[in-house]
């Protein structure tokens, strides 16, 4: 049933686009934007409303995304097994390690945060679990970069987009990163995507050994590589200790 | 083009049902339970995984929800208008209250949480952002009931789960408590959802007055409601003061 396929295909485009930018789009925007004809688009999102999936605005007539999206966004957390094994594990290495610890997964070639636990003490944090990060400017990006080929796929011929004076943006420094991940099986960042942070991560493995996801800590570049911008390595210990148990609840097996 | 949206509406509805219960299902469980044929339904399930809002356990060949919708999710939360607008309103109640706040929204004759401030101290607690709550045994859902014609349709005939001995599982003993909902413009709630927990909310009001939210605190029935049984004034002037704000920003006009 080509007609369905299509119809799905062209409504999930259009949740997409509204998930960018203001994400509040007229009819003729979200047309043009897929190149689609004003009515067919009018009768997917007439759908997409009926079952929850986007809110029309009262005031300016425009669509934005629905409720529903957040309850399902909340029930993918419930049942995804990478977070459920790792969060006990992601505590414990937070309390190690005094840093904040997240959990990546591979989503449109970047990295989606699936668990994020503050960092313990008393300052202001904002949980980013749901967000996307770069794949090339952080340690959970460039552990799924060397490990997961269609992670590898997505960003071929994408911009590296620049957010320090250390970012990576040419294809030859990311290689020669992804292969040192290979070979020492852990990633690291050192002001690559933010002034003053760092971030080191290791693969989470699932059944059969595949990886599925990364497992982080995050914060100064002054705790997590103290030494003449020299990693401290009983931090990349603890995040190698914890994405080994975890791989282990996920029933990776020895590796 | 009634055969698109018939097949938008069957892939919502095989999303709804994998937010429900185990959250892990096979073809042929899902086309039982949506009485559909199972080519149909592999079709809608093989797009549905085509646009990352269903992946497939390798283990168990299962179906369940994708990461898409977990991002899209979070992306409805940011555009989300009563939510952007009542933050800093809600941070303000938590520290004057000394309680846990929420903020709701009606869905599927539920209350959908899209914000929640912790208690300011040093307790452990778990966001609850996405999770749906019972209309009738909170007061984010007594509210939402009063003001809002779609929840009380919504609720009309369906079991009024006993979660306490003091729940409200009669349409009798509801349509009295939302009686006072209209005539005090706030609702109270002690033990009726979880013993020892009570909480307090205040509609919220948007463009042309209607309502589109509540607001509550909740925290311990010795807190709200400390002297025999009766409520602390001075919280509920905090949540009405609250809502008051939060409706003025969103545009309600003076009510």
């Amino acid at each position: 049933m080509p007609g369905s396929v299509q119809s799905i295909e062209r409504a999930a485009a259009i949740l997409r686009l509204l998930a960018r930018g203001s994400g509040r789009l007229g009819v003729g925007e979200i047309s043009t934007s897929l190149g689609l004809a004003k009515g067919t688009t009018h009768g997917i999102l007439k759908t997409l409303q009926d079952v929850g999936f986007v809110e029309q605005d009262k005031a300016s007539g425009k669509y934005q995304l629905g409720a529903t999206l957040l309850h399902l966004g909340t029930s993918y957390l419930d049942v995804n097994e990478l977070r459920s094994r790792a969060i006990n594990w992601a505590d414990a290495l937070a309390s190690r390690s005094g840093e904040a610890v997240r959990i990546g997964t591979p989503l449109d070639g970047k990295v989606l945060v699936v668990h994020h636990v503050f960092r313990p003490d008393d300052s202001l944090q904002t949980l980013d679990t749901g967000t996307l990060l770069p794949v090339h400017a952080t340690a959970l990006g460039k552990v799924l970069l060397a490990y997961d080929s269609g992670v590898a796929a997505e960003l071929a011929g994408a911009t590296l987009e620049q957010y320090t004076r250390r970012t990576l943006v040419t294809p030859a420094a990311l290689r020669k990163a992804v292969a040192e991940v290979r070979e020492t099986g852990w990633a690291g960042e050192a002001e690559e995507f933010a002034a003053g942070q760092a971030s080191i991560a290791a693969p989470i493995r699932g059944y059969g050994g595949y990886v599925v996801g990364a497992i982080s800590i995050a914060g100064s570049v002054d705790r997590l590589y103290p030494s003449a911008g020299r990693v401290d390595q009983s931090l990349v210990t603890f995040v190698q200790n914890a994405s080994r148990a975890i791989s282990r609840d996920l029933g990776a097996g020895r590796w």
